[in-house]
């Protein structure tokens, strides 16, 4: 999976995907992930645009895929009931070839409405990438649940 | 599936149960069901005490009665889409042995917040319970979305 080459370029990880790996890693009960390094762990969620590209255009995305999904955005919403104190839980809608919707929802309000197309290639293009989309899905989710804080704390 | 006696003791079919019907006959785009009657077609949406209790207590819901769930609450969004002009839209999430949450969302606001249990054991004791239910959601529903229009419209 990784080679020592890869280890010795590893950035820094830290911000959003530093949570990520923490979350990957409290999935890994019988700790088989123990000996594999953090960016061994988010290597899987980094798609670049060369990477995209050997991809099928249409396909139905594999439960590998689908569960990096899941993990991502339930990472976001711990993230956003960390800063908030709100309780906010996330739903999936998936039709087939990866079309569908993502809703994370605090109280009554949809704080993130997320439309999923080509699920089978999610992925970053850097981890800086994956921390600034994060960062991004969490300011929206702060403001609106600033505009309507009935409606998030119903 | 039924008999005279049963078609000559047929109540009325208004309200709620009468949109369910139509929504049922629009999904039978080959026709098969043309033979049936509106009684036939809600037959399996009726459980009364007696039926539910000869259900296990514990299952996994089967397709058919999922279709039903999912229509039921699909038949509930175009009743509240009907009464505000707001496209409604249902999520479910559904874990195994029946149980999971049913989410109807209008623009930002879940104006329906469902909790799922038993699904496999899903139905109502009489038509005039279907629809005083069904009534009861739309009801609560049209509520929340008079008290937070910028959210529903969002």
């Amino acid at each position: 999976m990784t080679d020592i080459d890869t280890a010795t370029v590893t950035p820094v990880i830290d911000g959003f995907a530093a949570q990520l790996v923490q979350q990957i890693r409290a999935q890994d009960t019988h700790g088989s992930w123990d000996r594999k390094s953090d960016m061994d762990l988010l290597a899987p969620f980094i798609v670049d645009k060369e990477a995209r590209r050997a991809l099928p255009i249409i396909g139905d995305p594999d439960p590998d895929t689908l569960w990096r999904l899941e993990l991502f955005y339930g990472c976001l919403c711990l993230a956003i009931e960390r800063q908030t104190g709100i309780m906010v839980s996330p739903m999936m809608k998936m039709s087939h070839e990866g079309f569908g919707r993502m809703v994370l929802i605090a109280g009554r309000l949809v704080v993130i409405n997320k439309s999923l197309r080509d699920v089978h290639r999610f992925g970053f293009d850097s981890i800086a990438k994956l921390n600034a989309e994060a960062d991004k899905f969490i300011a929206s989710a702060l403001e609106i649940m600033e505009k309507f804080p009935a409606v998030a704390n119903y």
